[in-house]
């Protein structure tokens, strides 16, 4: 599947017969256009005159504590909100946040990177000036490794179509763009008016069509379908569709790891995150056991797949994504992924009677606080569960915060953030940061180890600044635990902080030491009141403790063994 | 001039005959046969293995709180120790650090990257392995922008030799190096035992005798010569040969910001900081007053020149760095630095008595604290220079804190360090819990913007662990002071942090909130006394309060406009 060239369609929209533009201007347009309402990221001399024009804007720039914070930040916020940007000065900025970028990069999040650079003019007689490294082209040589497309916008003649182009390819691949402007181009102007011209894609009908028919037969005449909605329902907005189809058929839903929350985890044809072993025993036996695996628009990776425990037969796959269109060992080409996703939810045959098995909660009695006894991962996840409402955002980090979770039950769709392919350490934060730039009504549940809290857990400063209110829960475990698991040695022993200090720190925000079940109940009670800044918990765990979630993992490599 | 080809001369040395080395073990030992004793980093799932060799080896593993934070201290490391390393996973960790290292391409630091990588046997089939972008080189690709060399140990039969071909091209060029290895790699073994080649470039030496004739007649017949000596005159270790030269021939000594400290800075010929505009005035006017002036390994960069400021004539140069050799407007090629160098120093001729000027304290009256008086960025720069004894290090991050300092006095070679160049945000503090890693006895005065502090700053969690102390000194004005001069706007401000709250945080080291001159005795007197942990003094100063190094070179530029 592609979403490319067979009869490529194209056309003029916009501001045809607009005044001419500055680049700095038509960018600042574009962005609007798109829905980037905030900009995250630090200035520096070589892009400060972009962040002048921003301030004027309707654009809000959001100051992080550092260039890779700001990448993070806006990478969860292209998650939220569809696109987002983040704006750094030459070299020093832009080198910082490349692996925000990659992590973008590898999970499609929409994440438009924009940086000043020395102007043309003063790159003549190829001077050493500050912040250069090698070659003028350094930084955009770099960022071609992790975007699908790095333009420098030094020529008026080409920087306008340029611009379209770059935005284009990052709402097309749901992946990171570079932009690049010379300080000295920031106020050129195009020669006549730019005419914006969008390219549409097609599918070929014929492949369509054939594609189709043998997927709806398969759906029908199945005994037990199921859907496993993968992360590119989210990133292209095909939920609604798919649920259509689901709830027109009575189709059982799983989401991923790296998908949780795609949809509600509240709906009633919702079974639960499939990922092998590490998931839970009845979700994995329906997905295992069915003779009909819809797979949309889903990664086939070692996290999603459970670190390869998972069974999949692909005899019974339906695989649509928005790079590929696959039907058991047989390959479709040049079928747009949405095409395929409304031909199926316009399809119309009997579904036989399914019984839907219940959405199983991971832990059906309820909980009950011990106030005695010392914390553990278990009950810790336990009593986050009961602790979510419609109302909150899970943003987990990598390691058990990530793993714990997978179990967590949110309300609505979009209500769980983690990198959960690319498990990139001190995603959290930030990310948390983000949610409610995008989304101010919403309330972060943060969960993040105390290794992945120390690389970036300064950012709270900004959460601070904006007077936003996350609950952050810091597995404090004195290291890398997940680690321990593989190689034990003194590397993996971090300097224990005072987590729940920090309101010293920053001067605003509740901390609190948890080393019981009591200590928990006390911290959440007065977490949930606190609306007007953020709270931290200093969750004091055993160093070989681990999630439910991490435990079956464990054992099911064990059986692989 | 080259570090390069005329009539080279190859060499074998070393291990022939020893017994077979597994890959791994061959890199832990040409690090420590190079000096690398201590290696900075963070452990993860594919350089686990590594971990475990490095470990149970000599080399001392540093963990720092995430990758960047490592790689700007592994940079410090070398500048002190003549090398540095850093040791991170792939992408996740590789693509944190790629600032950090292009600051060390930037300003020649040998610094030697290693990664771990996924094993090339799990490659097989192309799986979605976590923590991957795009193709498996990808971190290659991008670390080959950034470094003179950049490999992959896949392959045991080159693996030894490139080993080898990478640690000589870090030293020769004095640049960072990067080497991955596949994880399954790590314990593969050579075929024979590996016998190490090496590289021993040679000067043409007809071009070597006619420079060093012209150089020595220039130098013998000048009325004011002057020698500008360059960040490569330490990092080539030149230092003592340059000195002899100039005590024999009475030939004062000036340095660049990027060079400061490269001798000791009471040394009886040594003038101060050439920084164009930006420096003293007596220093300045005798170098651009010069008849003769030999630039010694110097960058001509436009931080070093005062942002363009300087006034130097090529007429009157003679100029040898690593890369070139050239007097008034002609260049020899194939000329070794060193050579020329020790060519100069066995030079022999009349000396024509000169005068040296005196070195210039920059605050001849001595500091007298008015201890109701509010703390300005003036005084407390010239109450630093009083501090300073012989076994304290100035480390600096940008902005201001870097301009401030160009002014100090530090005692002996080397104690001086910062981003002088590429000028990079955050590298301070990580800087200084190297300089203690590499050189225990040394104490580091840390001085760092407020902007600069929230981006690295939780790196003193290090310094705590290992028990360092540090004094850092925050220049707090609420926001990025340097940038308000360029243009204003409420994108220069940042949250306050209580700075001196930090060791709540940390649970060790102490901390003062300065405001007046008097506040700031009671810190300095305490910050001394306490030898056991960090001090954190948070300096409160005016937004647009700058030093005078600052002043100067806004009123230098303005007379340019």
């Amino acid at each position: 599947m592609t979403a490319s060239k067979h009869q490529p369609a194209n056309s003029t929209v916009g501001t045809q017969g607009s005044p001419r533009h500055s680049i700095g201007a038509y960018l600042i347009e574009r962005l609007l256009a798109l829905g980037v309402n905030d900009i995250f990221g630090i200035p520096g001399d070589f892009i400060l005159g972009f962040y002048g024009l921003l301030e004027a804007s309707r654009i809000r720039i959001i100051g992080t504590c550092n260039e890779l914070n700001a990448g993070y930040a806006a990478d969860a916020y292209a998650r939220m909100n569809g696109v987002g940007a983040v704006c750094v000065t030459y070299n020093v900025g832009g080198l910082s946040l490349v692996n925000a970028v990659a992590g973008a990069y590898a999970e499609k999040s929409p994440l438009i990177v924009i940086s000043g650079a020395p102007g043309m003019a003063e790159r003549l007689g190829n001077p050493l000036l500050h912040h250069r490294v090698g070659a003028f082209s350094t930084q955009r040589d770099v960022f071609e490794k992790v975007t699908v497309a790095a333009v420098v916008l030094d020529d008026p003649l080409t920087a306008f179509r340029e611009i379209d182009r770059c935005l284009d390819l990052a709402i097309t691949h749901k992946r990171p763009v570079y932009i690049e402007i010379p300080r000295d181009r920031l106020d050129a102007r195009g020669t006549h008016p730019h005419i914006r011209s969008v390219h549409h894609p097609v599918s070929d009908p014929r492949a369509l069509d054939e594609a189709l028919q043998e997927a709806i037969k398969l759906v029908a005449t199945a005994r037990q379908p199921v859907i496993l909605a993968g992360l590119e329902v989210h990133r292209c907005g095909m939920r609604d569709v798919m649920t259509a189809f689901a709830e027109k058929h009575q189709i059982p839903i799983c989401s991923t790891i790296l998908s949780k929350s795609v949809i509600s985890e509240k709906h009633p044809l919702y079974l639960g995150v499939y990922e092998g072993a590490m998931g839970r025993d009845n979700v994995r036996e329906y997905v295992e056991n069915s003779d009909c695996l819809i797979l949309l628009g889903a990664f086939m990776t070692d996290m999603e797949l459970g670190i390869y425990t998972a069974k999949l037969n692909p005899e019974r796959w339906i695989f649509a994504s928005l790079d590929a269109l696959r039907i058991h060992h047989h390959h479709f080409h040049d079928v747009l992924f949405a095409d395929f996703m409304a031909g199926l939810a316009a399809a119309t045959f009997d579904t036989t009677t399914r019984t839907i098995p219940p959405m199983s909660a991971p832990s059906p009695q309820r909980y009950q606080p011990d106030p005695g006894a010392r914390m553990t991962s278990r009950r810790l996840f336990q009593r986050i569960n009961e602790l979510l409402d419609p109302n909150m955002v899970v943003v987990c980090d990598v390691g058990d915060a990530l793993f714990g979770a997978s179990d967590l039950v949110t309300y609505h769709e979009t209500q769980f953030l983690g990198p959960a392919y690319y498990t990139s350490m001190g995603f959290a934060v930030p990310a948390a940061v983000a949610v409610q730039v995008a989304k101010r009504e919403l309330r972060p549940i943060v969960l993040v180890g105390d290794g992945a809290f120390q690389m970036t857990g300064q950012e709270l400063s900004t959460a601070a600044k904006l007077g936003f209110n996350p609950i952050v829960i810091v597995l404090n475990n004195r290291g890398y635990t997940t680690e321990r698991f593989l190689l034990e040695g003194a590397f993996n022993d971090i300097h224990e902080w005072h987590y729940h200090r920090l309101p010293a720190l920053l001067g605003t925000g509740l901390g609190f030491d948890v080393v019981t079940e009591g200590d928990l109940e006390n911290a959440l009670t007065a977490a949930l009141a606190n609306t007007d800044s953020f709270s931290i918990l200093n969750v004091h765990l055993d160093q070989a403790d681990i999630s439910p979630a991490l435990a079956r993992l464990t054992s099911g490599l064990k059986e692989r063994v």
